[in-house]
C-alpha cells in the first residue's frame, strides 16, 4: 500500500472489535481503543508478533477529552497519517427492563457511549479520514463504519434503553454518509441482527450447530469488503445474520 | 363522559400543542406544560373562559423533577384523576449545520428534550394512563401520543442532531407500543412530514396556497381520531403531510 | 352533504368490507362490488332499508370490463356524481405453501386481484374521485383508501406469494399519493397487522379475549377517519392492531 | 475449487449482468440467459477466450418452459453439477408515465419479467443451489441474489408500474431468504440507487465526474463479496450507491 494510513477501532473487546482489528492490520497499522486495557492489551501483542502493528490506548469514547487524547496518541505513534478505516463498534450496555424500572441514568449511560461516543469518535477521525480521500495514492476509499444491532431496526418491549441510541446511531451513520460520500468518505453501518459467537454468549443456543451463530472473524470480513469497495459503488447498510437465525 | 380523567400535554406552543390542547380540553380538563408561561397562559385563560377547564404549569421536560413537581400539581388540581391522553409534543431545538461544526452540547441539548423528555414524561403519565385502562366507565382508551417529524425516518446530511433523537423518540414509541398495548394503552406516533402552518412559519412558501403548509388544528383532530379508536384497533403511527407537500 | 357523491368499495365480504361498507352508506349512497352476489345482497338490503342507500355489482376486479361495466353501472343509478370515496379491499386467495411448490399460477391469481385489480378498480375511480376535489361543496377531500396486511411490510418464509403482491400494492399507494395528492385526491393505504374477528376467523385465537382481534367496525370507523381528514392534513399510511397482538 | 459448480446469470446485457458474469466466471463456468443472443454472444466468446467457461442461452425468464430449457441445456452442458451461485438481474422495462395513461398491459409486462420471472428462475435454480449446500466440498455458501432498484424501496410518483414489481421482488427476496437460510442457501437483494454506469446512460450526467454513476464491474465486485460470506454471516440486502449520489 502506497499511503501511509492508519485503521482505527473503537469498542474493542474479545469479539467483533477484535476480529475486526485483526482484519484491517493485514493492511495497515491499527489503533484500538477501550475502556480497559485488558480488552486490547493481548490483541495487541498478539498483532505486534504476528507481522502487523498495533497500538492499543485506554479511551471512554463517551469523553471528548479522552477522544482527543487517543487521537494524539496515535498521532504521536504513526505519525501524521491518513486515516484508512474507522470502526465504531463500541454500545452502551443495557439490560431489558420493563420501562417504568428504567432511570434515566440507564437511559443516558446507554446513549452516552452508543450515540454520543459515536459523534465524539466520528468526529475525530474525519479529518484523517477526508486527507485519505484526497490521497491519490490511497488503494480504497476511507471508510468509517458504525456496528449496529437488532434494535437499530426493531424495538421490542422493553428495549427502548438500546433500542433508541441504536435507531439514533443508525441516523447519524445515514447523515453522515450523505454528508460525507461527495467527499469521498464511504460510511457504513452494519446490522447485527443475531448472536455473535464471543467468550461472553459461549452457553447460548448451545444445544444448536455453530451456524446459529455469527462468527466475529465473519463480520470482519464483511467489514473489510466493505472497505474495499470503490468510490463507484459505496454500500451504506448491511444486515447480517447467521444461517439458522430465526429472524 | 362518566369517568374523571384529565389530558396532557407537554410542549405547548404557538402551534400543534396549543391546538391539541383545544382539541382535547373539549372533553377532558387539560394540562399544558411548557418551559415558559408565555407558551400556555393565553391559551390557559382561552380554554377556562371558553367553558374548558385548563392548567398551565411551566415545566422543563428534560429534568425529572420539574416533571415530577408538574404531575404534583395535576394532582392537585384534578384530584386522583386518570389520565386520558398524554402527548408528547416537545423537541429540542436544533440547527442543521455540518456536522464537524456540531458541539457535543447541541447534541445533548436536542437528546435531552426530545427523548429523555419523553423518558420522563412517559413514565409521569404512565401511571394514570394504566388506571384509565383498568376504568370500565372510560369511554376511549387511554392514549400515549409522540410527535416526530420527517426527521425520525429520514437522516438528512448536516441534520443528525435532529435526526438521531428523533430516530431515537421513535425507537421509545414502538417499544412502549408493545409494552403497553396488552395493557391497554394506545401509544402512537406521529411523523409529521411537512411544514406546519404556525406564527414562526408565516414567511415560509408564502407564494403557495394555504394547502402546502399542515394545519395544527389538523393534526390536533388526527391526534383525536387516535385516541377515538377502541382497544381493537390501536393505530401506532401516522404520517401527516399537507396536499401539496413536495415529499 | 351538499354535493351529490357516492362511495365505492371493492372487495365486499363479511368483515371489513361489509363494514366499510356500512359507515360510509352513513354518509354517501354506496355501490358494494364483489365477484359473488351473495357477498352483498344482504348487506344491500340492510343499508336500503335502515335508510341509506346502497347497490351491490357483481364483479371481477381484475378484469378491466368487468370493472367498467361496474362504473357504467354506477353511474346509471347515482347518475353524475361524484365519488367521495374508493376503497379497495379486495384480496387474492394465497396458501403458505413451500416455495417449490408454489405454481406461476397460484401466483398470478393473487397478483390478479391484489394489485392489478387495484390498477384497475384506482383508475376506474380517479376520475370520479378528481372531480370531486373540484367540487367545492364537497366536506371532505375524495379518498382512496388500500387494505393492506402484515404481508405489506412483512415477507415471511413460504408467504411471498402473498407479500410480493401486498408490497406491490403498498408501492402503488405510495406512487398514487404522490400523484395524486397535488390534485386534491387523499390516497392512504392500510397495514391492518393483525387478525380481524370475522366469521371465518371465529375459532382462531378463542381462548384470547375479544381485543386479541380486531373489529371490522373499528377498522370502518378509522378508514372513516381518514376520509374526514382536510387536505391540509393528509395521513397516507396507517396500521391496526388489536391490544392483544403479539407483533 | 473442489466442487463441480456452475453460476447463472438472468438477464445478462451490456450492464450489470455482463459484469457478474465476468466476475463469476473467474470462479466458475457460467450460463448466461438473455431474450436476444446479441446481449451475450460476444460476451460468451470473450469470456471462453480469456480462460473461463461460458454459454449462452436465449430465455424468456417470464416463460416456464423457456427456462426450464434453458436449465435442460445448462445440464447438458455442465452435466450433473451444482448451482453455486444464480443471479436474477432481468427487469420489466417501464416508462414513467401518468397513471391514468398506464395500461393493465404496461404493468402486467413489467410484472411478468420482474417477479414471475424471478419466481420461474429462483424455482430452477434453486434445486442446483441446495445441491450445493449439501456439498461439504463447496468454498462458499450457494448464492442466490436480485438486483434491486431504488424503486424497490421509494415509489415514486408515475412509477407504480416499476416501483410495484421492484417492491415485490424485495418481498421474493426477504421470504426466500427465511426459507433457504435454514437450508444452507444465501439469499440476497441489493438495491441499486444511482445510475450505472452503461452504453445506454453515457450521455446522463456527462458533466460530472466518473464517481456520479456507479460502476457495473463494481457491483460484480460486491456480488462477488454476499458470496464469499461464510454461513455465519449472511447479508441479505445491500444498497449501492455512488459516491456523488443525490439520494
Amino acid at each position: 500500500m502506497a499511503s501511509k494510513a492508519f485503521a482505527v477501532v473503537a469498542g474493542v473487546g474479545p469479539g467483533t472489535g477484535a476480529s475486526v482489528a485483526r482484519r484491517f492490520a493485514q493492511a495497515y497499522p491499527v489503533a484500538l481503543l477501550a475502556r480497559s486495557p485488558e480488552n486490547f492489551s493481548e490483541l495487541v501483542k498478539e498483532i505486534n508478533q504476528s507481522g502487523g502493528k498495533a497500538i492499543g490506548i485506554s479511551t471512554d469514547v463517551s469523553s471528548e477529552e479522552s477522544v482527543k487524547n487517543a487521537f494524539k496518541k496515535i498521532k504521536e505513534e504513526f505519525g501524521d497519517a491518513n486515516c484508512a478505516a474507522a470502526v465504531f463498534n463500541a454500545s452502551g450496555r443495557f439490560a431489558r427492563k420493563p420501562f417504568l424500572e428504567m432511570t434515566v441514568k440507564d437511559f443516558s449511560n446507554s446513549w452516552e457511549v452508543s450515540v454520543q461516543g459515536a459523534l465524539i469518535f466520528s468526529q475525530a477521525a474525519l479529518p484523517g479520514l477526508l486527507k485519505h480521500a484526497e490521497d491519490k495514492s490511497a488503494k480504497y476509499p476511507p471508510t468509517l463504519i458504525f456496528t449496529g444491532a437488532t434494535a437499530s431496526v426493531k424495538a421490542n418491549a422493553q428495549m427502548s434503553g438500546f433500542a433508541a441510541p441504536k435507531f439514533a446511531l443508525r441516523a447519524m451513520s445515514t447523515s453522515l454518509a450523505k454528508e460525507f460520500a461527495p467527499k469521498g468518505v464511504h460510511v457504513a453501518h452494519a446490522v447485527i441482527d443475531g448472536v455473535i459467537d464471543i467468550p461472553r454468549t459461549k452457553d447460548w443456543l448451545k444445544d444448536m450447530p455453530p451456524e446459529a451463530k455469527i462468527g466475529a472473524d465473519d463480520i470482519a470480513q464483511s467489514y473489510w469488503a466493505l472497505h474495499e469497495q470503490s468510490n463507484r459503488c459505496f454500500t451504506n447498510e448491511i444486515d447480517i445474520r447467521p444461517m439458522l437465525e430465526k429472524w
